[in-house]
């Protein structure tokens, strides 16, 4: 890749048809924080409205809330915005509980639909609470399932008949590698499995097509991309085709058809209703419904064209300064999430030295250093002097560890 | 009961050890709130921490805020607080999810500490989701469980040597019937079964002492007596002689015993850590925390004298005002919780001419009003005045449906 100059990283800024986005988060001067795919920014519009839903919602209405306020549609209502970034229907996508939760739901009513097959495939970059969540499921039905891991790369070639579900993280959180979601989705469908994707490090990243793609089943994560807070909650999908048709494994009573009838005998509610469990976390819904607001006006095709165009760029400046890193990344954007990650064998101590700088990244061990990028409110110069910093402290470890 | 003069409420209200703590709480003088077992109040120290959660521990420390505001520690911090109102030793309780999934984290984990026997025993009286979560819980192993219900006053004589798990709620959402749990669980023991008690219309309500009662396992709810605001995350206990050999069944990588190593092997967490499954709702929580410093110096004692003495009053007023009720809760206070309910054919449209009037109810079909009463914020004559507009209200009513 071709350097830049600083004359066309500043034409890029102001040409940056996102440029006005930064505006709507607290950005801090002193830090460049790349980490957006750990933890969101806070969202300007967040603060107040919390006051709201704390002083005047629960504090004004009180056990009125839940009809003045509509809080018990947040979580469709959430999940409608969110699906609306994902290319979900409307009602395919609710907010609830966390991602490993609802992974557990989703992969247990995946795995009833399909009873014959034993095999849940899903590979090494998957992240470990995906795997764990599968391991303690296995366990817990004692029906001989196996799940078999194999590299990313080698993911198509593994896919057979034996396959109950596809169970796949659209994006790997060390090296950002990207699958192929719709290729792997319909090669699982030829070979009659299902597919069960984690959208933790895409949704709101670059656009994803649940519809386009056919996926059976999605799960995702409220505080990345999306800026929902610490904690914030997760979101589940259901392909129309699958509604009605599963069981909840956690039938709770927000699930049933009428939970104000107090039935002590459990009937699902219809469509993606029936996947809620308990009472919906009202003060942290609003968060991420707030921060979700943000979207509403983004077109996540500038989204990805400037993401591509952060990574590139800090790829370039990086590999031009810093020798001692190992790109761990995909070079060819296709292949690639929102985030560039390198392999350093002192990273843990490359990451609390940039961090004394004011670059915050993440440390994923046993060497990575992966920084993520945010269009939404970062700008070309930050990249850019985010791989100045970077080159300095580097220098200062290759000190250290003489 | 003898009613009470106007001169002997007023002196209770006087000499109430409790008085102070009303103004920890926003009350509207507009409104007698006796619907905190739904959805507590707010208190006053809440609105300002959110703030700060929001804007410093989110806004300014971003990702930092896991090591620097101690976030993940919540989860046992909060789970420690709860403890001590419920007479359970430290680290016996960590707050995390809802009631509903902790249940079914629970009765799994029970269940196979048990695997011969094939009876979840509860009663008609515990509250839906209790029951749902289990019937899902027993369709997903397909071990033929039976999930058996009999009338809440048969349960001791249906204890016996097939039941793996007793699971009850303390106290029956529609009636205030309060078990014997100390008794129920040496029955259960006797028999060789184990116990599972829901503790959500229990907690910050009277005095609870898992420890002595020998309780198994118990989960509660954040956010009726406990204020943690609408849908706030709820909490599970694991008595010590049952940690460490339990296995989770939705085992995510917070329970695992080094989630930042990353190991796709799940390998639970000691104690009762490897019950967490995602990452901790930060800014729910942290409301329950801070909702939970009213009871630091809190006598659980005081709080039951005075929740007794105020349903006390109350049933006095109500049955002296109004012959059209009859009288739905235990009169013997030992077997009641912290509310008191009547049976009333048209309870929905009371509940309803009670609201136009300030006073809070809830309404449970068929014909159950029932209205809690929180020592920490009500007064002695609230309750009077509350039963004068109920005999109001009920006139009303009459007159409409003549």
């Amino acid at each position: 890749m071709k350097r830049r100059t600083l004359e066309e990283i500043t034409a890029l800024d102001r040409d940056d048809p996102l440029r006005e986005k930064r505006s709507a988060f607290e950005i801090s001067e002193d830090v460049i924080y790349l980490d957006g795919n750990s933890l969101g920014v806070l969202p300007k519009a967040v603060p107040a409205l919390m006051d709201t839903v704390v002083t005047q919602q629960w504090g004004d209405s009180l056990i009125r809330g839940w009809s003045e306020h509509g809080w018990m549609d947040l979580p469709s209502r959430v999940g409608n915005k969110i699906g609306h970034l994902i290319g979900a229907q409307p009602g395919t996508v609710i907010v609830a509980d966390s991602t490993s939760v609802n992974l557990f739901k989703l992969l247990a009513a995946a795995l009833a639909l399909r009873p014959r097959r034993k095999v849940i495939l899903s590979d090494s970059g998957n992240f470990p609470t995906d795997l764990h969540i599968a391991q303690g499921l296995r366990d817990l039905l004692e029906r001989n399932h196996e799940l078999k891991l194999v590299e990313p790369d080698k993911i198509e070639n593994a896919i057979d008949k034996s396959v109950a579900v596809l169970m796949l993280t659209e994006v790997d959180y060390k090296t950002g590698f990207k699958h192929d979601m719709a290729r792997l989705t319909g090669s699982a469908h030829d070979a009659g499995a299902l597919t069960l994707w984690d959208l933790a490090h895409s949704t709101g990243a670059f656009p994803v097509d649940l519809t386009a793609a056919k996926v059976d089943f999605a799960v995702g994560c409220g505080y990345k991309y999306l800026n929902g807070g610490p904690g914030a909650p997760a979101f589940l999908y259901i392909a129309p085709e699958h509604q009605n048709k599963v069981m909840p494994p956690l039938s709770g009573w927000m699930g049933h058809q009428a939970p104000f009838d107090f039935d002590l005998e459990y009937r699902p509610a219809a469509g993606i209703e029936c996947m809620r469990v308990g009472t919906p976390p009202v003060l942290s819904l609003s968060a991420l419904d707030c921060a979700l607001d943000v979207y509403a006006d983004v077109d996540m095709l500038d989204i990805r064209q400037k993401s591509v165009a952060l990574c590139e760029l800090f790829i370039s400046e990086v590999e031009a300064r810093c020798a001692e890193l190992q790109l761990a990344s995909p070079r060819n954007a296709d292949a690639r999430g929102s985030q560039v990650s390198f392999r350093y064998d002192y990273g843990c101590s490359l990451i609390k030295a940039l961090s004394v700088r004011g670059v915050i990244g993440d440390f994923r061990p046993p060497d990575i250093i992966r920084f993520g990028f945010t269009p939404l409110y970062h700008s070309y110069m930050d990249v850019f002097r985010a791989a100045e910093i970077l080159e300095e402290a580097i220098a200062q470890v290759s000190l250290e560890i003489k």
